[in-house]
C-alpha cells in the first residue's frame, strides 16, 4: 500500500479526479495508510496558501444542495477550482443510489474544476470530526481553491462543521417555523451569515425581520448578514457572494481566520490522540474489560466512574 | 457539597420534584459532585427493575412534543410515573423562555407524577453521550417507570440517543420529502417503529408506502411497525402504544433488551474514561502543548498524526 498511497497522493495533486475520489474512500474507510497519506498530503501543502472552506448547514428542505449548485457556478465564474463535500444524509449527493436525483449538482459533473464528494459518516461516533479534515485536505491538495461543505443541521454536526469552515453559512426557508424556532437556541453561535432560500415563498419578510431581532442581539465585532435567495433560479446569488466575501475579509483583517485555523489544526490532533486512546481502551482484557465492567454496572455491582476507573488503570497497567 | 449530593439524591428518590431538577442541572453543567451522585444514584437503583426508555425523534415540526404529549397521558392513564428528557434545541422545553410556547405539555406541568426536564446540551462535544445516561439515571431514582427522550433527529444525535433508547421512534410527517431522504439514508437502523404524525395532511398514504417499502427490506426478527397519528387530537395513540409494548415483549423475549442495557452501560463508561483521557491531555505543557502543536500542522512543519503521537508520549511520561 505504501507506493500505492504515495502514488495517489501525487495523481490527485495534479487534479485527477479518481485520485481523489479513492483518497476520500480511503479516508472515510479509515483505511491503514492513512498515516502515511496524511503526511504526503501535508508535505504537497506546505507553503501553500490552504483552501477557502464555506459551510452550508441547515434542515432537511431548505434547499442546501440547491444552494451548494448556485454556489459552485458563482465560484467557477470567478475561475476558480472548486471542491465539495457533502456530509448529510438527506443530501442528494451523499444519498446516491438510494435517492437517484443528482439532477441538482448534474450541471457541473462534467467539469474537470469541480470536485464533488460525498461522505456518509452516520452512525460512527466522531466519525464526522475524525474523516472531514482529511477529506478537506484531500481537496485542498487536489487544488481547490474554495471548499463548499454541505451538512445537514439542526444538532450536533453542524456545531462540528462551524468548527472546520471559515465561514459558515445558515440556511433557512420562509413558513419552517421550528427552522427559526432551532436557530434561536442555538444556530446563532455558528452562523457567519444567513441565507434564506425560497424567498419566492410566503412568509419571507417575518422570517427575515425575525433573524433581524436576532442578529441585533449578536455580541462581538461580526454581526451575521441576512441574504435573501432563491437558489433554483439564482436569485440572490451576488448578495450571498458578497456576504462571504465580506466576511472573509474581516476573517483575515481580524485574525480570527488563523485563529479558526489554528482551533481546526488543534481539533484535529486532539481527535486523533483520542481515536488512538479509545483504541487502546477496546484492547484492554482481563478483569477489566469492558464487558465485565458493563455487567458489573447493570447489576448494582460498580457505578461507571468506579469502572471508567478501573478501565484506566488497565490501560495504564497494559 | 458531599453530605448535600447525598440528601439530594435521597430526596429526588422519594419523587421531590425540586431535588430530581437540581440533580439534572448538576450532571448539565458537569458538576465534580457527579462522581459521588452517581455512586449515589446507583445505590438507590440496585436491585430494581429499571426504567423503560422510549426515544422520540425526527426532523423540526413533525410533532416531537406534540407526541411526547400524548405518550405522556397515555402511559399516565396506566398510572405510571413518567418523565421526559427533552434533548432538542428546537423543542419549547428546552427553547425554553426565548420560544415562550410551552403550551403543548402545560397539561402535565402540574401532574406530580409527571418529570419535565430540558437539556440544552448542544455545542459540546461529547456532551450529549456524556450527560444523557446520568439524567436518565435522576429521572429513574426518581421512581419514573417510563422516561421519554425526545431528540431532534437526523444527524449524530440521533444515533446517540438510539444507543441510549429501549425503544426508538422515528417520527415522520407527510410532505417532507427531505424527511423519508433523510430516512432512507441511515434513519432506518435506528428506528424500532415508525409515526408518521399529522396523518389528517395529505400525502399521508405515499409517506407509508414509502416506509413500508423501506421496512420490507429490513434484516434480522423485527420489522419495524408504521403508525400513524395525529398527536395534536390524540389520534393513533393506542395504536402507538401497542406498537411499543409489541417492540418491549420482543426485546425481552430475543434477548435484545439485556443486550441493548449492557451495550448502554459499556458506552457509559467508555465515554467517561475517554473524557478523563481528553482531559489529562489538555493538561500536558510543555513542547507538546496542544497550541504548539496546532502551530506546527498548520505551518507545514508537521502533519496531524505525527503531532497526535507527541501528545499521547507526553501524557505517558507526564
Amino acid at each position: 500500500m505504501p507506493a500505492d498511497a504515495s502514488t495517489l497522493v501525487r495523481r490527485a495533486g495534479t487534479g485527477d479526479p479518481r485520485a481523489v475520489a479513492r483518497l476520500i474512500s480511503m479516508v472515510e474507510n479509515g483505511s491503514p495508510a492513512l498515516r502515511e497519506i496524511t503526511a504526503e498530503l501535508c508535505a504537497v501543502l506546505r507553503g501553500r496558501p490552504a483552501a477557502r472552506v464555506i459551510g452550508l448547514t441547515g434542515s432537511p428542505g431548505v434547499g442546501k444542495s440547491t444552494s451548494t449548485g448556485m454556489l459552485v457556478r458563482l465560484f467557477r465564474e470567478r475561475g476558480l477550482r472548486v471542491g465539495v463535500l457533502a456530509v448529510d444524509p438527506s443530501s442528494p449527493f451523499t444519498g446516491g443510489a438510494l435517492l437517484g436525483d443528482r439532477v441538482r449538482m448534474q450541471d457541473h459533473a462534467t467539469d474537470p474544476e469541480v470536485f464533488i464528494r460525498s461522505m456518509a459518516s452516520r452512525g460512527h461516533l466522531g466519525g464526522l470530526a475524525w474523516a472531514t479534515p482529511q477529506a478537506l485536505r484531500v481537496l485542498d491538495a487536489a487544488g481547490c481553491e474554495v471548499i463548499l461543505v454541505e451538512t445537514v443541521g439542526v444538532g450536533q454536526a453542524e456545531v462540528e462543521i462551524a468548527s472546520l469552515a471559515d465561514t459558515t453559512i445558515v440556511l433557512l426557508a420562509p413558513g419552517m417555523g421550528d427552522g427559526v424556532q432551532a436557530a434561536k437556541a442555538g444556530i446563532l453561535e455558528v452562523a457567519d451569515v444567513f441565507a434564506v432560500n425560497k424567498a419566492d415563498r410566503e412568509g419571507v419578510q417575518a422570517t427575515v425581520r425575525e433573524l433581524r431581532s436576532m442578529t441585533a442581539l449578536a455580541e462581538g465585532p461580526w454581526r451575521p448578514p441576512i441574504v435573501t435567495t432563491v437558489a433554483s433560479r439564482g436569485e440572490g446569488g451576488e448578495d450571498l457572494m458578497r456576504a462571504l466575501d465580506a466576511h472573509l475579509r474581516h476573517l483575515e483583517e481580524s485574525g480570527e481566520l488563523e485563529r479558526r485555523r489554528l482551533a481546526r489544526a488543534r481539533e484535529e490532533i486532539e481527535t486523533l490522540a483520542v481515536t488512538a486512546l479509545r483504541a487502546r481502551l477496546a484492547d484492554v482484557h482481563g478483569s477489566a474489560h469492558l464487558d465485565t465492567l458493563a455487567a458489573d454496572v447493570l447489576a448494582g455491582r460498580s457505578d461507571p466512574y468506579t469502572a471508567a476507573d478501573t478501565l484506566l488503570a488497565a490501560l495504564e497497567g497494559a
